[in-house]
């Protein structure tokens, strides 16, 4: 499914004898990956449909417009759809391309960390509604994921470090040793980025692999986002605080919910207070009040990962051994807010 | 996947566990079969939402509703959606279920012949999207399709006719000889009901089993459709005809197609004027001009079933033995609709 060059790419389009290609882009890919694209692709005969930049994509009226522009430029079920940019492109067309004429092909060719090692993989595709993310979306692998690191060039330092609390994840549940977290932080996050890369999705591919459609062990990828995506939510709509990217949500919802895992699971303190000051390095610390923390549990509560209408979470036993399907105490949550603002 | 009584759809939602049971229903089912549903499935824990009758419903902005209306009464993962209705409802809720939380269980009720032999099976759900039929969507089985005759009790007759097209149909392309049109026939359409939906919705299943993603076999469904799409669309749309239903529409598509399946795949003559002789025993004729064709073409460059930019018809060597994938001269277009009008 990784697709490792460009010829690959090429082979796929004429092996699938497409109608036509189609990109998808945002105004920032537009900008700073299209012509990185085109050169090393090589792909001239192409339509490009540009969304805004920013979360706010995600959203029903974008694809509205994407799929209009697929039907005024003789999209049909052989038309490949091409998806340049971060998670918030990668989930959009995702889900355009599954639902457009009942599903043509598309492949993502991910430009930064986060979504090289997340969400260009796995077929999780979606958008958000009502202020809920990824409340509507179709479970759908790309026909391929094409990883070139040369896109992260242009990222900002704070862009290109959203990618790594996944990456701190995948590393606390990964059981492969060598991966995890004590030697995760041996690498140097920019020169060793393209080896990271591939270690790091690899695992998430893996756990796609066993459960695809998210009944059982694929639970484990939501460590710290039972919390983490809350916080995101709430970041978005609260007035309370500044907009969180994704990967200071998941920080956030990491070290609360590693915190959790140590009252129920007796995971080791000291780990969580290295875990804790190794995301310190890269993730400002959020103050969060206790109505911040009174309105995050209202929207956990609406969380798809939820049913039987509690709120369930991943913890770990330790790093390697994490456990599914975990209810948690009001009390339990509040405290890990305590431990986390301490 | 039929389920024939309803203890077997009592059964499938305990062995599920489902969180909470949503019934989707339109005006029309509200009235006429939510009543018969109750008393004979005997499940009273349950959400209902209604969505007006009519085609008109199967738009994004219906979906908004029903996702709403899920999200604001504890829908969740867990939750199940069972769709009481015509294809109308079907469609949709297939759809809203398979998009809701990346998908939701859903089981389809069909109360109208059509459904019975066509929409509730075969997992294409979906929605129309600027005058496209079925334009969005997704193919996505129901967990299960419950078949009770009963509801059929308050169909009005032209609804009741409605569903016979697409029986005519699989008489045509089945090569089953005793489900073939000549014995087809030999039934009574109202006392032998059951067993000719029973019999004829089993065709359509087998062909689904083979190839659910439609990349060929799939497409001998489509007989009568390319034409009889565009048809359907035109009606809506155009001031210079009545809207029509989609057996009419199909009908229609039959018999064009069959007489281009006669000029190209020399499919006897003689049939042919059996099979319309017996279709206009049932659907009124249309009027078609010359404007009206010339439209009508231009709407199935449009159809999804479409691709390399040419529209693909299935034709008939003779009943039984179907072709895919055929091209057509725009002058036999028109010439079919004179045999049509003649």
């Amino acid at each position: 499914m990784i697709i490792d060059n460009y010829s690959n790419i090429n082979q796929i389009i004429a092996e699938n004898s497409y109608s036509s290609v189609f990109l998808l882009l945002d105004t920032n890919t537009d900008n700073h990956c299209l012509d990185l694209f085109i050169k090393k692709s090589g792909i001239t005969d192409f339509k490009k449909v540009v969304v805004k930049d920013g979360e706010e994509s995600k959203s029903i009226d974008t694809c509205e417009y994407v799929w209009e522009y697929l039907n005024s430029n003789n999209g049909d079920r052989k038309s490949l759809l091409i998806n340049i940019g971060g998670g918030v492109v990668t989930d959009l067309g995702g889900f355009i391309a599954s639902t457009y004429l009942r599903g043509i092909d598309f492949i993502n060719v991910p430009t930064t960390v986060l979504c090289m090692v997340d969400a260009a993989f796995g077929g999780k595709t979606g958008i958000n509604f009502k202020s809920i993310k990824n409340q509507i979306g179709v479970i759908n692998k790309p026909k391929g994921v094409l990883i070139d690191i040369d896109y992260l060039e242009t990222l900002s330092k704070e862009e290109y470090i959203n990618g790594f609390a996944e990456i701190y994840k995948h590393s606390l549940i990964t059981d492969n040793v060598e991966l995890q977290f004590k030697n995760l932080i041996k690498f140097d996050f920019r020169e060793d980025i393209n080896e990271i890369i591939h270690k790091y999705s690899s695992i998430k591919n893996k756990v796609v692999e066993l459960d695809l459609y998210e009944s059982n062990h694929r639970k484990v990828l939501n460590l710290g986002h039972t919390i983490g995506h809350a916080v995101e939510s709430y970041s978005i709509i609260s007035k309370n605080m500044n907009k969180l990217k994704h990967g200071e949500a998941i920080a956030i919802g990491l070290i609360t919910e590693l915190y959790i895992s140590h009252k129920i699971h007796g995971f080791d303190h000291n780990e969580i207070i290295s875990i804790k000051e190794e995301l310190f390095r890269h993730f400002n610390k959020v103050k969060f009040k206790d109505i911040d923390q009174k309105e995050i549990l209202k929207i956990m509560s609406y969380d798809k990962k939820n049913y039987d209408n509690a709120v369930k979470y991943v913890l770990l036993k330790s790093i390697g051994n994490p456990v599914i399907d975990q209810e948690v105490d009001n009390e339990l949550f509040f405290k890990a807010f305590e431990f986390y603002n301490d």
